[in-house]
């Protein structure tokens, strides 16, 4: 395998025309070759083009063969061995034990689908036998399944180069729903994308499927991804990244003739809300939780804890002093880019500049370039609630801790948070009545909540939630984690009074998938 | 029951200040009594508090709770006897034995409803076991639900008076999902909106439920829709109507700091596709069930026959002379209102005016106001591709037939689409290929295909899907008639390693509710 700094639209290996892109490693700022040239509006064309000549088959491929494609991809991605984690590592400056974990999660999310799409589920086969003799009106046989909703747009993002990038779970969702997929590489780790595009690319061709099945284009600016969203053949859209970023997707896909759904995961800041019988208890031990979870991958994830919630007192300023204590001693971490370096630097001093909040710890200084120092700042609830600059996301290392009169200071604070991806509670028996009581104001702001455990670190499976009312996501109905993700990318499509000879075989009369149908009203056993 | 011109804010009759809205009876262009004044901004704002202080004790009724309540909408409904449908009758012009099938249906909605939420599928539980011991990191405990997003406004539709209106099926499934509803009145239907309404409020009190529930508004104008799809309490919209409407309605939920999703059942002209063989055998037979499709409630469905698509030919110059002789013997039909008679009439004097359209047929003329005359209208292929204004939707009983030379252009036709409700086949067996050939485009078109029948008449069941791709509704992953239409409403959450006593009972590990889970990969039997 060699890099070629090349797109790949179906099977072809395509040179791009426009501005180069080029790998940068965080840890030393050196650049990395190859280059790749921007893709153009007319390969946008090309891809979508493809992509739409791929659906109607691909769509209709049996599960076994879906499936099979899914676990040929991961076998793909595994085959590339060293060379991908080597470049992974140069690209994002990751440990290579995360790198090596997250190629382990981004297989296992492509074999979970496979699972998933073999089950047959997400198909919702729903069945209603014509009644001939029903009063005053006869009723029709009505069947309904799921359909894939057309070819989808992915966004690889900077924080995970193999798990939520080119094969990430956008990916693999969609594939699964039966949607050819053209992914937009993200600028930080061309190289992990190419490698993992020829991976899917291989696979593709090994499971003898339509070449447009998959196609990975690269492209500097908004150009091309603006183009991608805005293409008529494209029916959806996979993005996980900035505030901004994904607003102005969806704001493209909404005024397209036809809008389309944009799965957007942009901005959450996660509390952790700390209650008083669990802060005295063991203070200490939440603080150190705390620290390990903030500074898990330099607090370059979605669910890193930007926000800690409690009330004020003797046994938060002894949290906040031993949390202090653990990030004096916490090392500088590479960040993923230069970019979210200077952005993080720019967030971090706002803060240290605001009279609104407190420094209550700053980390290690690191030595090179890039190295993100942890923070930890203090404000009280009502600071809080008065200044916006205070209550957006910081994405690395640095989290506000909110120090609370009472109970309805607690609770006005979270009735004013912006939708999350996760709140944390960490409570002890004594405290179960007053977090029983904040629960519906939570559930109402985020789409996973924890007790006494930290949300960093998201498990691929059927009960996982990465989602949450926005902006956390730009729909709050979904999940871009886990086997639900998959149903973003279907639609329901009912047949009425069909011969059995034209009907899909998930709802023909015999049912020759054995799924579990609804019945006549009645889930078959 | 008196109808006292008031609106409901919760369990108040509230009049309103703004302009009055009359309802009109169509059959004489009389105005009827009482005048509902238009609500104010401050009436939107009540209404969304009052749903707002309901919504976290309504979204944890209890399943039988839940249900117990929407049979007593229906029985409530059902009690205000001849009352409502003598008011119906008059305000929308449509005959007798139509509203008293529409309150059977609506009734039948909300007893369907309750038995939806009873089995409790919705919840769609999904339980991951922790798995303490697994490498190399232990899994937690991982609980799914679905949750109520929110109060939710719903538009009441001119053309279904109950059933697509104040206790339809927009409200029926959100009130099932467990959001409460605040409903905008059509301005065609007052009186009915507020027996209705009425209804609905007893059974609220009935029921002892927070009064918040449900409201009821009026409002000429824009204004009190609009203020209602902005306000920060409302989480979604229903609505059935125009695309103009639907669409002003997406964009001005779009343009909220947080969107939210609107559910618009807009635009469909239910392409019905003639293969030759069918054409051949039963013609006239054809002709027949076609005009009488066309003629229901006056071409004033959603799920109107608009489209007729076949092969030119002798067989298909039989059907249309076999269709015209019944348009002419089509008594002339009174159409809802003076407004939708209006644009009909505009359009069919448009399509009678174009040169690319012949007029094939033309119904009776009928005596009083409001007549909906019955017409036919034939076009080349060529000519429905090149002009746009032969693609719109006529509101009303008019069709057009769309004479294509091959089956290539068959295709082409279909392929140029917008989005359907419906698209219909009639075939035989000889036809089964070509059928064959064209159903992964129908399926692209449509949220329902029907063989050998007519798209009017929507059966409220499980399998229904009354949706499809945009403009049919600005949803195509939703359906607005059936069970599935509460999955419309709702949200997963997630909860992580939480004590039993912390969760709602649908996720607690003895399993209260007996429900089958998703446990572990595997669905409970």
């Amino acid at each position: 395998m060699t890099l070629t700094g090349t797109m790949l639209i179906g099977q072809q290996a395509v040179a791009g025309s426009r501005e180069a892109i080029r790998a940068i490693d965080p840890a030393t700022n050196l650049t990395l070759e190859p280059a790749w040239l921007g893709g153009t509006l007319a390969h946008v064309e090309q891809a979508c083009a493809l992509a739409w000549a791929a659906f109607d088959r691909y769509r209709e491929t049996s599960l076994d063969a879906r499936a099979a494609f899914l676990e040929a991809i991961a076998a793909q991605i595994e085959a590339l061995g060293d060379e991908l984690i080597d470049r992974a590592v140069s690209e994002s400056g990751l440990p290579r034990a995360r790198i090596q974990g997250e190629r382990g999660r981004t297989c296992g999310q492509l074999r979970t689908f496979a699972r998933t799409v073999r089950a047959g589920e997400w198909l919702d086969v729903r069945v209603d036998n014509a009644l001939p003799e029903r009063q005053p009106l006869p009723r029709a046989d009505l069947r309904q399944r799921q359909v894939a909703l057309g070819p989808v747009a992915v966004f690889g993002a900077s924080n995970f180069p193999l798990a939520f990038s080119v094969a990430g779970g956008d990916t693999a969702s969609a594939l699964a729903a039966g949607c050819p997929v053209v992914v937009k590489a993200h600028g930080a780790h061309p190289g992990t994308s190419e490698l993992v595009g020829q991976a899917v690319a291989r696979a593709v061709k090994q499971c003898e499927l339509p070449e447009g099945v998959f196609s990975l284009l690269y492209g500097s600016g908004r150009e091309v991804g603006i183009a991608l969203v805005c293409d008529e053949r494209i029916k959806a859209v996979g993005f996980t990244g900035s505030r901004s970023g994904g607003i102005a997707l969806c704001q493209a896909a909404q005024a397209r003739p036809e809008p389309i759904p944009v799965y957007a995961e942009m901005s959450s800041i996660n509390p952790v809300l700390l209650f008083p019988a669990a802060l005295q208890a063991r203070g200490e031990a939440l603080a150190q939780g705390f620290v390990a979870s903030l500074n898990q991958g330099a607090g370059q994830f979605c669910t890193n804890p930007g926000l800690v919630i409690a009330r004020q007192g003797p046994d938060l300023d002894r949290f906040i002093a031993s949390a202090a204590q653990h990030i004096w001693q916490s090392p500088a971490q590479t960040m993923l880019t230069p970019g979210i370096y200077s952005a993080y630097r720019n967030g971090v001093e706002d803060l240290s500049a605001n009279p609104n909040a407190d420094t209550a710890a700053a980390g290690l200084v690191g030595d090179g370039p890039n190295q993100c120092q942890t923070h930890l700042f203090v404000t009280s609830a009502r600071n809080f609630l008065d200044d916006p600059r205070l209550r957006g996301e910081v994405f690395g290392s640095a989290s506000l801790v909110v120090t609370c009169a009472d109970e309805a200071e607690i609770r006005d604070v979270a009735e004013h948070l912006e939708g999350q991806l996760t709140a944390t509670l960490h409570l002890d028996d004594a405290d179960l009545d007053a977090a029983r009581a904040l629960l519906p104001v939570l559930e109402r702001k985020a789409g996973r909540l924890l007790v006494n455990a930290w949300p960093t670190g998201v498990e691929v499976c059927d009960a996982m939630v990465h989602g949450g009312p926005f902006p956390a996501t730009a729909d709050a109905r979904s999940t871009s984690v886990g086997t639900a993700a998959i149903q973003r990318f279907l639609r329901p499509v009912c047949y009425q009074d069909f011969p059995d000879s034209l009907l899909p075989a998930a709802l023909q009369h015999g049912n020759p998938l054995h799924l579990r149908r609804l019945l006549d009203g009645q889930r078959e056993a």
